[in-house]
């Protein structure tokens, strides 16, 4: 089965809004193990959509259109799709009667002359119901091509595409070949050394396949099986999920939709221990992503974000000498934030950084970049110093990254 | 000018990243007066990307494409660009010398033999520079289209467009019309209140358009104008963004790209004040966007993020008595935070928020959404209730801004 999708949309052409139905339909019908070939997007032009029609109609036997159905002049969807396919355009009565329903719904509107406008369908199309829109959606066939005309809103979208447009193709695929996912995350590697780690794990001709998708600065690693039933999807899955685990270890740090934030925030649960934190360069973002997550007032208790020296020396008892001796971004500094801030609050852990996350004030010694992470707990306080690349969000966001990722790996090892 | 654009990824065509970079390119050549006429996406699979290269080449005059020019081995676009123009693809001496320089600088990691992959070009192309990333980009002519090839990094393409791609195009483009544009910034009012205020401003007949464009929470009035010459432009535009200015007042922010955040910044830079947060709600966010600011140390000192009741006497003096009569959520608590911050650290400004960001927490008296935000100066200190609807990740971000836009008017009416 060869499908297409096809946005049509000025403001998506233009870049106003980002298109989103096209990756819900392809990860709808993934899900299905059914691939999409191409997406296509066109503006809201007749011979842009009727060109677009008829060139993916002829390397399709499938088309999923989304937008261009509403009730204003610029929605052209209906019309270019009659000519696209030789039919007519006409009042089509229950459409009629679907749009007059849903406008007194919808907008407590007198329904004006407009309206009827979303009710024109191609001649020998089948309507596809809308439960929470004006606008119908319809399909039709057309040179051996079936066509799916839906509305672009996505929530309206979303649904008609669950409710009829997937169960109708699924009722056409011959032989329903089972496909599954898993997907991993990890931090750590570059994406060079994720390759050679997992190489050889992929088997196209097996139908088992590995892609890596780089979401600075994680990753996700996503297997996908094929095969004819779900048996031998498993065979192919389970051992090839197993291998990748064994080979990233520690770089795991979940899997499917399970964030880093979500990950900490799950050990510090069941651990049952308390956090506080001492942020200098990363100003507030790793107590941000820590209260982030709903319930985490339940382990963090308090965090300061000290930039002067005069704060580091009050709020978590940093030695005026030390500072002067050390300077704020030196190991001496982090490590006496992390005790402070654990002594000061009483919390099980004390997390500190301090770095020079630029652009300015690095220096020779310590360039842009470096930074101290000092995690103080009852059995030890553990400092290290890290040299990250990047300008100011991308070192701010290493760093907290970072942070959150001892956290894990020491929430990991604890009974 | 005919340009198509095309994005390759398996991870966009299976719907699992969301591609922004079509969005970008065609926004960015709006600005030059410049429309896409189609956006296709296909997956990392040789035959396809031919395909969209062959079918593209027929309608269009240029095509740029991203994505699919990473290290690894389903990355085939040099490849497949090769093929579909009938190219031998070989190492280019001057990719390999940028892939090793840029490893070496990203990684620290000894170059391995992947990266040769690369710096693979087709031949008769010409190198696009990409400063911030190890793939070089490149561009070549075939039947009378120029076709360019950029990875699909946002942050590198985002470079590569701008000081290569499209000075290349512009240079090539026959009639040019002067196209500028204006955009304001603002927060506060709906869309519906923003279009009613601005009523009556464009005159599409003139060349002259106004859209709006919403990023919960905040707004972007866009103006535009397009003329045969710069003069014209001139007088389009300047009294449109006059009248602008005047009816939105102090809704607006900013102009241009400048944040909210970098807007405070400037403030606090100007009026040469210091400032300390106690966050409850928030979290650590407002303090992570006034630190997102290059130089916030000049005027940031610190911030507390108190969401524990004992926290917040220990850190910022406030009273348990007050804390157990009206609560932490509370006028009375808001003030003291807000006092105790200025208090505590010596700055001009304490800026204090608390509320109930949800999901659980809330009470008919005070639901999800209620927060209290307190400003305490040396000229008095003013808190407020606030209701936010939606989520916890909105309610917080609302909170945040609403903070920022306190402390924005707060400073603007300072001498």
């Amino acid at each position: 089965m060869r499908i297409s999708t096809l946005s049509i949309g000025d403001e998506l052409i233009c870049g106003q809004l980002i298109d989103t139905n096209a990756g819900t339909i392809a990860s709808r019908l993934l899900l299905e193990g059914l691939r999409i070939q191409r997406h296509l997007t066109v503006g809201d032009n007749e011979p842009d959509i009727i060109g677009a029609l008829s060139d993916l109609g002829r390397i399709s036997d499938t088309i999923i259109v989304t937008g261009g159905l509403g009730p204003t002049a610029d929605d052209l969807t209906s019309r270019a799709a009659a000519r696209a396919t030789g039919r007519r355009l006409v009042i089509n009565e229950e459409a009629r009667g679907h749009v007059r329903q849903m406008s007194g719904k919808l907008d407590n509107l007198i329904v004006c002359p407009l309206s009827d406008k979303q009710a024109m369908i191609p001649t020998k199309s089948v309507l596809i119901p809308n439960p929470s829109g004006t606008a119908c959606g319809f399909h039709l066939m057309h040179n051996g091509c079936f066509m799916f005309f839906m509305p672009g809103v996505p929530s309206e979208m979303t649904i008609m595409l669950r409710d009829t447009v997937i169960p109708f193709i699924l009722e056409r695929v011959p032989h329903k070949r089972v496909i599954r996912t898993v997907s991993l995350n990890l931090f750590g590697p570059c994406e060079a050394e994720v390759d050679e780690l997992l190489s050889g794990i992929a088997r196209a001709e097996l139908g088992l396949t590995l892609g890596i998708c780089v979401n600075f600065p994680w990753m996700k690693v996503t297997l996908r099986a094929e095969a004819d039933n779900d048996d031998a999807v498993t065979d192919l899955l389970v051992p090839a999920v197993s291998t990748v685990r064994d080979r990233l270890k520690e770089y795991c740090f979940s899997s499917g939709d399970l964030s880093m934030d979500d990950t900490v925030a799950e050990l510090f649960r069941d651990k049952c221990l308390t956090l506080s934190l001492a942020e200098s360069c990363s100003g507030g973002l790793i107590a941000k992503r820590i209260t982030d997550i709903p319930g985490s007032s339940g382990y963090f208790s308090e965090g300061v974000v000290t930039y002067s020296n005069e704060a580091k020396t009050r709020l978590l008892g940093v030695p005026a000498d030390l500072l002067n001796s050390c300077g704020a971004v030196s190991s001496e500094c982090a490590s006496a934030m992390a005790k402070g801030a654990r002594a000061a609050s009483g919390s099980d852990l004390g997390l500190a950084v301090t770095g020079i996350a630029g652009p300015d004030g690095g220096s020779e010694e310590k360039p842009v970049g470096t930074v101290f992470i000092s995690l103080a707990a009852a059995d030890g306080c553990w400092t290290k110093r890290f040299q990250f690349n990047g300008n100011r969000d991308e070192v701010r966001a290493m760093t907290a990254w970072t942070a959150l990722d001892w956290l894990r790996r020491y929430l990991l090892k604890r009974e």
